[in-house]
């Protein structure tokens, strides 16, 4: 950490600076320049909280140069993580893994149609939801512990496995219980209480980005995940908020390049939240995996204009099927392919 | 709702927009226009699912005309709500409630300190947080139960109400327990399991705007609280995020405007969160009085520099008092006043 | 045109409303609704002034139905448009036409030597600023019109065509004189003086998408150069302004198919504005062409860190080539190819 | 300048970062630290060129300590910067000065009629656009140099100063010959062309902060026009762009705290232009002066619903009035006063 002085601090000013410094544990080390003086904190262990001198008298700026992640850093660990799943494949390596089917679990007939389509069209991972975080209290809130029951219907059908979301320590629990991996919607990206459960389960965990949080703070939330003991922690990028409406959020394919040269955990793109459109989604999804996704999360449905939640970006199991033709010919061209069960790619 | 069609759609999809309409169980109205038709979706109760029309084919665009909150809403409700508080105050009539205090409760001692100065400086409310959320799970998060039992001591010696943040179900029941108002946190305000119990518990709920929630949002969140029943929430406008990093956040003085115009609910502003920096919170604080808030959340601090956490944020006593002087001039020239304890102004 | 009137609207205020539209000329159509009334505006030819209406009593909110530019619409034209470039290939159709070269004209071997570069690898359009918009007037402003002359003989040693930009009247006059395609930064996208300018010269006008502009709003800024006689408008995107700093700007691919979507003009993509770091430079192009982009405008340099200006974001010739081989095969997976000079691709 | 190093970076790349500084002419101070090597650039005069070490081998980040622009900031010049004007007023000072008027001139009538209600009311500049720049090309583009001779008109009738937008080279011939101070618009606050002819004028120039500009850029705007040579620059906070639509823009009003900080410039405050809502505006003014902003600039129309452009967010002349009531004893609250003809509050 490095304290800028303004031009005009006097020497009582940066000798505060040095005794806080000092009371906090660590080594003020001051560095006088041409036209001011900085003061770098020495010995940062990622615990120290800048705040205590960012508005004392005479300081200019407070400049972090340790970053406060740590476990999910590139520094920490050089190998990527490579998540492995119970059928063979894995995420973080050359496997693409595709995840798809309905936003929610509507019916049993519904998600065994979702599930045997997009199992036809290539895809290893179920999705869909049993409990949903929705904006309005009155809207479709999930079947709860049925939708997770017919899940695991479908994935004795199929050999799919299984993801989706829990919303609290309750549902965690439940999910832990059916799901291969625990989804954390991106509205409860910082929700600790929950990441921390999380971190206390074994199942891998699929996170997801919050609508404004950048890519530090996706990492930290992931620390949280990492340091309860789960060393299993899937990013995702779903798109980002900003201030065009023409599309429902801006999907922030750059995250994928940043993520990966921060950290060592796998990251994913769900181009179905981030253009909230599905004539949109196959172009997003091929632009994700030649951007180098480890994987896709996408939204199919048999009957979009049925759905109860989401129809608009749910995908039709055709427009789904060519989308993977040609997401595959993409990842041969940087060297990847689209996972196969039974075994990773190598 | 209103679908509009694209120019060159054909009869038969403007056919499949109605019959989606009617298999809803609400009535279609198509109107042809010179350009292009335009079909009306009339009963609009609030729950429609656009989605499932959105991406029909022919179909340019889905426009909103019901909002989706009810109860919430100046038209459900058209005097505003005045939450009463124990002390004989409310909050949303002309009474400015000021709510003063640490960023958390470190001691027994230093939330004693802090009360007596806030109390002294003309504050009815102590804040102060014994549950913290914090972006990074190695900086300190809070006493827990111990800080509560601290608040109601200071609650004790000195009169002062308390307010403070609960992040889960386990810390709602404690804080319900002891505090005169629950604080909801701007990273929780979409954690719909924890708005949901804050709905079935009967203390007032202060909800902070998320760092990215438009206001219909944030009062979709808070219709999750009335429709379990609690009427009592106070909205807090906190600072949103954007692209200029010159602020900690962007202080938005326009939604408490907005928050009024659309709801009955009151609304209070925390320039502390929202600037990140004592020096600015006494301008911003008088601005947000100007501006028409019902009340104020801000940190103060006896020692900022020894604070665990926000201690750039929190001003000192002095600062608070200057600012309580100003605030009251202002909110005299728009006809309101500071509140007092043992009543409200009428 | 859609004017929604409050619940509590009178019938005055009603009245009031159609009385404006009708003084306005236009036809004014009351709906009485289950809720509320809603009055529609049949005529809208775009150029309806909402804002007369928008804060009239009892208004509740307006919404635009019609669009409100035209020529540049796909309802306007729903052929895409091709536009044509000296050596025989065009943007707009199955052409990928690639964009490179340094930031600024530095030099004259300078040039020279990224000219011979940037062909070796493939492309067929040189780019090179002689006039550079700079945040701070004490950064190098470009060479100006001796610049103009550097690319002048580099186009002539190496059949490349030469896009570049104007910042003013007295440098488009220049700059049309020179290049073959005129490029407006983005700072310029609404600086309409220059626009129309641009619209009254026979160059095509490559149009870079402001930082905060919407695509509505880029698309505005094209009607602005058709509707004064020229039809060759090139779309850009480079990137967007956001919360997140960990790269420079948020490339927004999405933009890709939006702009597609609403408008026949095609749309080239700038990964290296977008992106800050030459390292993200390759994934990004290779997005920005699986997304659908009509082409590239990437910064290459043989010697980036003797650059004079955006060292950081210019890739080495050995990048660019890679990054050429890569690009052409994403480009054939969706049916498209690399542009070669001396003919379009059918 | 410090170049973050990353922690597996060898001595070779230190030894080129270095040796980069060093051909730059600067002097390079490597600091081995605990965990990394930071290299220090000592002698930044403000044009380093940080882009081209920032994208070398071995570097993890780069940042900035000396910031880019120089005279207008407050290390520069510490007193605040009074702009003198020709009514014996200054901005800067304890005046605030209040600038009320349509947002176009649209009849020598009009205008007349509008600056008899704003000085009725107490302003003592008039605002009014004789060239304005609209979205699109189809709107009103104002009536140029008749505009600005009505405007004269105005002024020689009322005693009010005036100040008019120009656009660009030729416009701003004219409107500094007929203006008092002249406005560069938010779209054009990155016009560089422009801003070096207002820095090469002696009038006073009010430059509007563009829609998604940080403090930092438009100090370097302002920037430009000081290193040409005029002194006279007030900066202006007009809303910024942001995610939440129920609001034209967002009011930035801690600009005003971070603006006053940075820079001895003074700042006026736009709540028209930020909210776009007449209803809006009085609240925003209160809140703007509380904020410690040195004047107001607000749209006032005699008869809004008859505007040619921006009839929404004007106010009526009774609203105004309230306005400047409550306006002024706000501003004696933090003892400033409204500014009155004849010379300026000491």
């Amino acid at each position: 950490m490095l304290i800028v002085m303004k031009q005009d601090a006097t020497p009582e000013q940066i000798a505060g600076v040095v005794e806080i410094i000092t009371a906090m544990g660590y080594e003020a080390r001051p560095m006088p320049g041409r036209q001011r003086t900085t003061v770098g904190l020495v010995g940062n262990d990622g615990r120290v909280d800048a705040s205590r001198v960012e508005a004392m008298g005479g300081v200019a700026e407070v400049i972090h140069v340790t970053k406060p992640y740590k476990q999910v850093s590139r520094e920490w660990k050089s190998e990527p993580t490579r998540v492995p799943l119970p059928d063979g494949t894995s995420i973080g390596g050359r496997d693409v893994v595709v995840m798809a089917g309905p936003c929610s679990v509507e019916s049993e007939a519904g998600i065994m149609a979702a599930a045997h389509a997009v199992k036809a069209a290539g895809a290893t991972v179920l999705r869909g939801g049993a409990f949903k975080p929705r904006s309005s209290p009155y809207s479709f809130q999930g079947l709860g512990k049925v939708g997770l029951e017919y899940l695991a219907q479908a994935r004795a059908a199929t050999g799919l496995l299984i993801v989706t979301e829990a919303m609290d320590a309750y549902g965690l629990e439940l999910v832990s219980e059916f799901a291969d991996i625990v989804q954390v919607g991106a509205r409860n990206m910082q929700n600790y209480s929950l990441l921390k459960e999380c971190g206390r389960q074994r199942k891998p965990v699929l996170l997801k980005r919050g609508l404004s949080a950048t890519i530090p703070e996706l990492l930290l939330s992931a620390e949280y995940i990492l340091s309860e003991g789960n060393p299993n922690v899937i990013l995702c990028e779903r798109g980002i908020r900003s201030f065009d409406s023409t599309t429902r959020n801006v999907f922030d394919l750059s995250a994928i390049a940043v993520a990966h040269g921060l950290s060592h955990l796998p990251i994913v793109a769900d181009p179905s939240h981030a253009t909230g459109h599905r004539d949109m989604v196959p172009a997003m999804a091929r632009a994700a995996i030649a951007a180098g996704a480890d994987g896709l999360l996408v939204e199919v449905h048999p009957n979009p204009e049925r759905a109860l939640s989401d129809g608009a970006q749910s995908m039709y199991p055709e427009q789904f099927e060519r989308m993977m033709r040609e997401v595959s010919a993409i990842a041969e061209v940087i060297d990847r392919r689209v996972a196969i069960a039974g075994g990773s790619a190598t």
